[in-house]
């Protein structure tokens, strides 16, 4: 029986060489997200995988149905397993919102699941580090919000020669939009002519802006500018203040597909161009209201960074961390006799916090050794018993090749 | 829109008073199952939470079904959310065993999903701690796996006190059973007699046991005997020699419901018996083999705890760690003229590793106080200019009430 298509198994290391997904690279990503939220004073959260569908379709409409993992459960409910997170977000933040104190600054880090075509770097579930800020409108927290995006970006080691975060703002279209159309209710239609157009035959997209009233040129000439405008000008201030400017640019190009974007939108990218987006996120003042049918209304922005592509690009710039993965102590048993105060000593060891291994059953010495170089053991620890029949430990560096003969209770320290 | 029945959100300390689940607690009950597994010499793994159908149906039969979140893909593939763990494991050892040397000892912190009529302390889906030990038939591999067992509930304070772990052994009641009865296919139906006993009316377990040619009395009589079979008492030495005996009593009323446990098995109970079993597990040579169609052959033996009964009990013994939330300062910003200078120091002190806050926008000092303690923080810090025009940081420790003024560089320091 073999694993679904597009799912992951993530295995310890040294990974098989068929095997792309390691359980220690995997845990590594999860505590630098946690630990840059942290920092930030990010608090975090989380939600059920599986929700009702409705909350989904509420957000993004009945199109995205085709690509959830959706059914009826056994109860007759029509559920899904999550596909983003802002959805649950926004609901529990409606939710208790009243318990805690503006502005919320909050992060999780969701399994996300997608029934979507496969393709090269595409799978049906990744893991999504997610921060978020509710209850401030000024862009003061959208640079708060940018500035932990860089910041966790170059946690991993990359630089700004690594990758940009191209910013921009919902409202500059809006306002590009209002000047040169009188009727509002085509604003989203056109948004979605600039997300496409990046992938577009740009023949096609001057065609559908005609339609508007636009032209391919007008627009061209809009994003060669890339002007700031008033809000956007405040985040590159803001971020200047930090010494993180290097990192961001602003570029209209980016306008995000989704609907429920209001004020500024930005992705990270690597500057090579290789990768899909790293990361993408923005503003959406109107979604705790949506989803709280109107009783919940406060603004929110957030942004969600995916660990395939993250994982894909640490790689390829050779920034993967090497996991330290290894025990502290591997406690050779060559003397039978003396198997049950071996056990006393591993068990003394491990309860003073020590990573400790030792052969399970009666092993030739040369085996045992090679096992303690697979466990990437730093010392060996060997019990013997002195003429008086006093236990000793002899505890060995594997780098140094030290020696020492300790009394048990001396070996801890010895191992540190 | 409310989350599903029997799915949990967790918020953020501290908690609204109608919600029961906290993340900080979470992330402390896996921080500490991952530290136990790692002194042990586990390595981590993880699987896909959806799975094929058949992997569940092969090991538990089509029986498991109903309880399961099942449902058809958009590839007409039959999956179901896993109810456990030990299926997905098995597929991957099964896959990989060759590149790993044995005892293969593996840990994971999975979420499980059972659709189960909703009861108290019961929910549809929760979070458990999974070790494994593959590649050894000795005792000495059960004995580590419930030494293991044993240190991580004292992780969280426990003592023998608290709770006990029942161990039994399906080869006594198999020799038990065979020296009564000549037909061995009866067996399973024995054992699932014997593993309801406990809740069962007496005289329906008197009927069913004659009816195979045994008697309550006489099971009862074994059970209350509880002579260690030969693998149990090598167990209770080994265990003896760590210091553990006092967690451990032989307990032949343990069975193990399930139908693929072949020699060891137990349960950990809580002494005064309020509680649901807070962890079992047993060896299940056989099971590799059987989800592998016989091409691979690996004795393994596990455990699982779950998160549920594990936080109330440790809510009733008063054992829930204070989770120290709290960042280590917040940097007022009084005089707005200063906010780039105050940004630059809070990047500054957050590029060293400290978890920093502050007012996004202006806000009256006794507000920005007020959040400081709200957040936990260790420390104020405010920007200041001496005659000069020099930035000074005035530091305040909120226990002591001690204040300096400091260069900025200096500052990092001055909150360690």
């Amino acid at each position: 029986m073999e694993r679904l298509p597009g799912f992951r198994d993530f295995y310890p290391e040294p990974l098989p060489s068929n095997e792309n997904w390691s359980a220690d690279v995997r845990q590594m990503i999860f505590s630098t997200w946690r630990s840059v939220a942290q920092r930030y004073g990010f608090r975090e959260y989380d939600g059920p995988p599986l929700e009702s569908l409705e909350l989904f379709t509420t957000k993004s409409g009945s199109e995205i149905v085709g690509q959830l993992y959706n059914f009826t459960d056994k109860g007759n409910r029509e559920v899904a397993l999550r596909p983003e997170m802002t959805p649950t977000l926004a609901r529990m933040v409606a939710t208790q919102e009243r318990h805690y104190k503006k502005p919320i600054k909050w992060f999780a880090i969701p399994q996300l699941f997608r029934y979507e075509r496969q393709q090269k770097g595409r799978l049906r579930e990744h893991f999504q580090f997610n921060a978020d800020i509710f209850g401030e409108n000024d862009p003061a927290a959208d640079a708060e919000l940018v500035a932990l995006l860089i910041d966790t970006l170059r946690a991993f080691g990359l630089n700004h020669e690594d990758f940009v975060i191209r910013l921009s703002s919902r409202n500059a279209w809006q306002e590009f939009f209002c000047k040169r159309c009188p009727d509002e209710s085509k604003a989203y239609e056109f948004y979605q002519i600039i997300d496409k157009m990046e992938r577009e035959d740009p023949v096609k997209s001057d065609a559908l802006l005609q339609a508007l009233g636009f032209t391919l040129e007008d627009v061209k000439a809009f994003i060669a500018a890339g002007i700031p405008n008033a809000e956007l000008q405040s985040i590159l201030d803001n971020l200047k203040s930090r010494g993180l400017s290097e990192y961001v640019k602003i570029d209209y190009m980016v306008i995000r597909g989704l609907a429920y974007y209001t004020g500024v939108v930005f992705e990270a990218f690597d500057r090579k161009g290789e990768f899909r987006a790293i990361a993408g996120g923005g503003r959406y003042n109107n979604l705790v209201k949506l989803l709280s049918a109107g009783k919940v209304d406060l603004p929110g922005l957030g942004f969600g960074m995916g660990d395939v592509v993250l994982a894909e690009l640490l790689k390829e710039r050779k920034l993967l961390p090497k996991t330290e993965f290894g025990i502290r102590a591997f406690c050779l048993i060559e003397d039978e006799t003396l198997r049950y105060a071996s056990l006393a000593l591993v068990q003394s060891l491990r309860e003073k916090q020590l990573g400790i291994d030792y052969p399970l059953t009666a092993t030739k010495g040369d085996k045992q050794f090679k096992r303690a170089l697979e466990l990437n053991a730093r010392f060996t620890c060997r019990v013997e018993r002195d003429a008086a029949g006093a236990v000793l430990v002899r505890v060995k560096n594997l780098a140094t090749r030290e020696e020492k003969i300790l009394p048990p209770g001396d070996v801890a320290t010895a191992l540190a």
